[in-house]
């Protein structure tokens, strides 16, 4: 049975974390409605949160008549094809969750779940940064590094659904332990608490006393501009590090976009410059010559948007 | 125009490496008649090289009659689409060469250029140690470390067709510096001449003589059996390097199948035993329950089927 989805069908787009459940009325890139977020730890586990979730779509729908799918990403790995999710390792209680089926039999409408950082390329790819690539890599930078890919212009998911893991991929064999026994991960470099810390070791060895929030990213991205030497080397290390990881990217699937959204991608200029000069410096010219690295277009809109993006993808295939 | 290919029809696979130019009559995953190979460096460059193939191949038609394509393995970048040789770096003469048109106008018969870790890839996949994976990951040991890619059952060439570098991959952010100009290449660490080096190394910090080719890989993996610390100690390396790079590869690509191939690949329990155990040592389980390692299936065969494979496969799709 084909959905009959068009280019001007509305989806749902929820994008749940840790922490807030966003979600709004999608068209295309625009978010048309955007409802208040709803706190995660309020809600005891998966059911009532996604009970609370069916509730709130059946008042947009009140309103906003063409909505044809809803589409949920969450932070983790998520089956798409049986629109299940296994285990949320930051979310408590969400353990074998029928996602898909709860929402469909509360809303009538066909559901979708994803991984967040799947939706977030994918809405970068459709409609933001990646628009017109062929074979796209996502990357998020925070606390964790977050990855999606886009090969052949279309999601890669992998064998389990858990392809894109980017930040686990090693980039010192006799480097940092990881949370899965890896050595040397991406992760254990350049995420947000590694590089507070590595700011906060470098101050104290120079006897700098710095305030706590002074060794955040934000702080050091604007130290930096001000030709603060143990920023700049933070940062210096930052990129030497993240070169590194994305080179192996590159090497292993010659990609011709890699965007790179999350909070430290904000340092703009700072980030992207010595961070193309590394990684021009080590890789053959076939490999670099098409290549682009690029901010990416939509912050925290990028989960709500990727995911009713995702979910009209898969109605329309159904 | 589609070019009735059946599951009968038969290839001519060519597989062209920097010494030799190996060739035969293929079906399935069988050689039905391969012929004496042709020296590469006896040949001015390609033009005379690829006339003496179309000669050949000529005379293969007349006794069999079903050939329906042709594909060549070349080691180096291979524009599948244009049928074209931008260089191949490690043989002489061979630049902007229109490999697909030049044994096209000779044989009369759709032609076809490929890179030949894919094609040896596609050999195990179709017909060898990949049988029913879905995403494959092929690696060949040797002097470089090669690697071909099957995402979602087909093939996959990346933006400019160099996808599958894995030994260019990085384990070691500030290592060993490679022809690129890039860090820690796997390539570095477990390429034979590296292995060789390092076990002459340990042999002399030893005060141990050892024959030249006692450093080889072949009688190392003897040595090692005996029980040989030495031996031991570089085979344990190897492993632990080798590792690295490929869960590296697992956590971006989510695989359920690697296929090893390459002389060393031969050394069997003794590689594959510590190298699962390593590696499932640092996944996570959902991305170690699906994966399967495996040794390959064809040694020297593979370029020859996995040419003649892709060529059937892209005639068909004409």
């Amino acid at each position: 049975m084909s959905s009959r989805i068009t280019s001007a069908s509305l989806a749902v787009g929820i994008d749940m974390g840790g922490t807030t459940v966003k979600y709004g009325v999608v068209r295309g890139h625009e978010i048309l409605d955007e409802r208040p977020e709803l706190p995660t730890p309020a809600f005891k586990g998966p059911k009532p949160l996604l009970k609370e979730l069916c509730v709130r779509i059946n008042e947009l729908r009140k309103k906003h008549k063409g909505i044809a799918a809803v589409g949920m990403g969450v932070p983790g790995f998520a089956d798409i094809t049986r629109g299940y999710v296994h285990e949320l390792t930051n979310v408590p209680g969400w353990q074998r969750v029928h996602v898909s089926r709860t929402l469909t039999v509360g809303t009538g409408l066909p559901s979708y779940v994803e991984n967040d950082a799947n939706a977030m390329c994918y809405a970068e790819f459709l409609h933001g940064a990646g628009k017109g690539a062929v074979n796209m890599i996502a990357v998020t930078l925070g606390t964790g590094v977050g990855g999606g890919l886009i090969l052949n212009g279309a999601l890669y998911r992998g064998s389990t659904y858990g392809a894109g893991e980017i930040g686990q991929m090693g980039i010192d064999h006799a480097g940092r332990r990881g949370e899965h026994g890896n050595t040397g991960a991406l992760e254990k470099y350049v995420g947000n608490r590694e590089v507070t810390a590595r700011a906060r070791e470098l101050y104290a060895k120079a006897r700098c006393r710095v305030a706590a929030e002074d060794c955040e990213p934000r702080a050091l991205s604007a130290a930096a501009r001000r030709g603060d030497p143990i920023a700049l080397k933070v940062w210096d290390e930052f990129t030497t590090h993240l070169a590194a990881g994305l080179c192996s990217v590159v090497w292993l699937l010659n990609p011709d976009r890699i965007v790179i959204g999350g909070g430290i991608a904000r340092a703009g200029k700072l980030l992207f410059d010595p961070l193309k000069a590394k990684m021009k410096a080590q890789l053959a010219e076939s490999f670099r010559s098409h290549l682009k690295v690029v901010p990416a277009k939509f912050g925290n809109d990028a989960g709500i948007i990727g995911s009713a993006a995702v979910a009209l993808d898969l109605a329309r295939r159904r």
